[in-house]
């Protein structure tokens, strides 16, 4: 976390302050533990008819793509998720993509902005590892302070246009006894990717090696612990680089938007 | 139910029969009790910029518009929804809107349908509805064989281009204890309109009348009962017909397009 949150605590608490040092570009890092019990979620930006695709490859994929808030077209303020949220300059670092390849990182994407796109922010897991870590489930990525270990999957997400393909899961070591609990946990926030697609075996899923993920850093494995398996919100991201959109825009891993909703708000019910 | 089931009690089971029949015009009836287990949905077709904003507008109120499925534009099979399902001609009867006036009640919309139309599907009551009556909640309106009762409320949802206003809720009279039940019951199923919106007093959220539903016909309210209001399908029609699109297809109210989807399947994980 930032020098400048480090000095003023009590604000680092406060989603408003936290987007007013981010937009002014005082602070363009990653967003982990910053006002905490706030939604953040994933930022990915589409153009035309790919945005209506893209809107329905959301809508059928819930678990890796669960939609938290959809722009107005053409509108860069998302007043569904927060005061004066202006996505153009509200998220620390952004990816931009041309024909499906990363060609810049900025801070600020005002130039790029055009009247028919559409912002899509997609929940993530940050709402549910609190969860589990208040019910004393300890996370390794925590503990190590690394970033959770994500893999491609060969389980096959539901097709919408040209978004499709296999999904990205993230995964956390645990025993059997608390991934177990965890399933309960995480099954109450369908708006934080829900319960695990998969417990144990990496190989039923197509990873081949457990020790080299695709994304993120490795993450040991205890001899009494199984690997526990989420649905990941890098898997949009991953999919629609497939689709080759003349131009996209995403958050850059880590640095996410960080909303006005109550993290508890992203609870069935 | 209509002889055509009656008769032959055990394809009223399969949701692909209760749709043959239907294709074919041999029946034109509500759907209530047909394949039961299998999930059942609301039909809205919008046309063009209408179908992006009214998909907003769900995504934003998941309570009163929880959307199970969202044809690919132009596209009138819903492939995510089950086998061989042509919306065009798969649901018994169709109320056509135009201006939102009620102009046709018809048993197909082949003529009607154009490339640029978007067809959703909206989850119903009927999943949450078993949900109750197998946990000894009896509901009235299955007893008294009635349309549950729905009103018009001021519980504002939450605007997407033209689409906005109250919400319509449905209203089922039970025990405060079983209320409770119900609370924790129906929370399960955030694809069939989840928790309650409201218990109890009626002029809360601006119904005047208990007695004189807006939709559907009046249920008696026993001495120790409470009225408990969950969000309701017709919120997105009512809402849609507000804003006057020039062409809007519905279902005629009871008569929903039966799916192959497994009820279970709409429960929070």
């Amino acid at each position: 976390m930032g020098k400048i949150f480090d000095s003023k605590h009590a604000q680092a608490g406060d989603p408003r302050f936290v987007r007013k040092m981010i937009r002014q570009q005082k602070y363009t890092g990653h967003t982990a533990g910053l006002a905490p019990g706030f939604l953040q979620g994933n930022l990915i930006v589409l153009q035309g008819d790919l945005a209506m695709d893209f809107f329905r490859y959301c809508q059928r994929n819930p678990k890796p793509c669960p939609l938290v808030g959809v722009s107005d077209t053409g509108n860069p303020f998302l007043s569904t998720l927060g005061v004066d949220i202006d996505i153009r300059s509200d998220i620390g670092s952004y990816h931009v993509y041309r024909d499906g390849i990363h060609t810049d990182t900025v801070h600020d994407i005002s130039d790029l902005w055009c009247d028919d796109m559409v912002a899509f922010i997609i929940g993530c897991s940050f709402t549910f590892e609190q969860a589990l870590v208040e019910a004393g489930i300890s996370l390794r990525h925590w503990e190590e302070d690394t970033t959770v270990s994500m893999y491609k999957t060969n389980i096959q997400t539901v097709q919408a246009g040209d978004f499709g393909g296999g999904m990205v899961v993230s995964m956390r070591p645990m025993s059997m006894a608390d991934a177990i609990r965890a399933c309960a946990i995480t099954a109450r926030f369908p708006q934080g990717h829900g319960a695990p697609v998969h417990i144990g075996d990496p190989e039923a899923i197509g990873i081949r090696n457990i020790h080299q993920p695709d994304f993120g850093e490795p993450t040991p494995i205890r001899a009494n612990e199984v690997p526990v398996f989420w649905a990941c919100g890098v898997t949009p991201q991953h999919t629609a680089l497939r689709a080759k959109p003349p131009l996209m825009i995403s958050h850059k891993p880590g640095s996410m938007l960080v909303t006005d909703i109550p993290s508890y708000q992203q609870e069935s019910c």
